[in-house]
């Protein structure tokens, strides 16, 4: 679907805004495309952030796939605003074995107080990327 | 509720595996109660996890309650088995404020392959600790 | 938790409202408790609403535990608002089988805009209830 | 995503199942789409399926696209498995305003013991079809 953001500048107050995440440095997320009603957000492996298993823990997935979503939901949102996640529920359907994510945002309904999201994250293997987490979310707007 | 582990080496197998989680020590994450069926796990505010308004990420506060809800599955689960994250829900329910958080996660229906938890997130106030977070999870046993 | 109604007619409205859902008549549910942040229904077994194992339909659980959360959340409400559900996440944890169901409905987290509540349905046994699906739910207040 | 059936008469199972529904006679649930990995159901609007406000309740919304999804693993599953839902998450998007609806359930990713799916619930407008309901649900098959 094609949506028109309300602020032409959503997408420097969307970087400005990521960069102030200090979990994304930690996490060492790439904030690749900005668009209206997606965002795209690259993240490498590291033992910093695994489970017991040496794999990635499946809430850092989850936080990153959350800020693609609310960032995807922020480039709707009037400039003056504020976005929370209000909810989400996450599947996770395959191992997140690899060296390379990419958690991808998306705005499915938007809406002028809640909007509904759904995000996948995907590893990136020899033949391609391949999904290995879905989710579905809700975030709101406030205005301070 | 009362349960009894299958495993009765269930807690020293808990603390080792808890160890091996690169994450809970990016988060400073530190593993308290193991019970039948219970696992608290107490972690600080810390610059390096926050999101673009100085609070702790959603998808941190995810992660400890998922490690917590993990683990207290974990408890009752044969020991040569391990435990994987299906999927989960949460809603945030007040803003994450505060320099000590508590993650608790609770078995609410025990399976054999499919174990149904509940997990809440805390924050330490002056007058006591306040839910931030309500999780909803599907855990799942599997054997290598 | 104890909460105080904003509106002192709330079970009145809530009851009337109640009987205007022609789906309860079709289930045969009955308002049994309406009190702040809680509410009950009851519901018996019928082959009108079953699965293909005889058994009630997952999503007719769904229905009346659904019910009692937006009720549970009305009662917190101003009179002139309505309640809408904008999402819930449900676990069915035990078999439904049984003649005779409860829905409860509670207010966990009330807000002006947004309420989060726990629900769950029971099959009475002989021995007493039994918890059947754990519901975690969003409802909204608008005013039209 | 193109899904082999490991059952070749999974149509008429599938179809047999259906006619099983209780709830579906009741709904006035049609099997229209069985093909691997999707399920299309429609249904008409019904009095004796609203909630105070005169809409189809949320939860007949919920039912019917449950089924779609859980028949709509069924399809992939073998000839002597059941089907049983897991649990499921679900947003109401737009009001379910219309005379008819049609429920979409498909495969996201297939297992052996676990199917994770996507449903919607469309409603039946002049210039086509809207969502109302979206869902992400988590299928389980057993053999008794």
């Amino acid at each position: 679907m094609r949506y028109s953001p309300m602020d032409e500048n959503y997408e420097s107050r969307i970087r400005s805004s990521f960069e102030k995440q200090g979990i994304m440095q930690t996490i060492g997320g790439q904030l690749l495309k900005v668009e209206p009603g997606e965002v795209h957000i690259e993240f490498p492996f590291a033992d910093a952030l695994t489970q017991q298993h040496g794999f990635i823990h499946a809430g850092i997935l989850t936080t990153v796939v959350d800020s693609a979503c609310g960032y995807a939901a922020s480039t709707l949102m009037p400039s003056e605003s504020e976005v929370l996640t209000v909810e989400y529920k996450v599947n996770f359907i395959s191992p997140a074995k690899g060296e390379k994510f990419m958690a991808i945002g998306r705005v499915v309904k938007p809406g002028r107080t809640l909007s509904v999201c759904s995000g996948e994250v995907l590893v990136k293997e020899e033949s391609g990327y391949k999904t290995v987490v879905l989710m579905q979310a809700t975030m709101m707007f406030i205005t301070r």
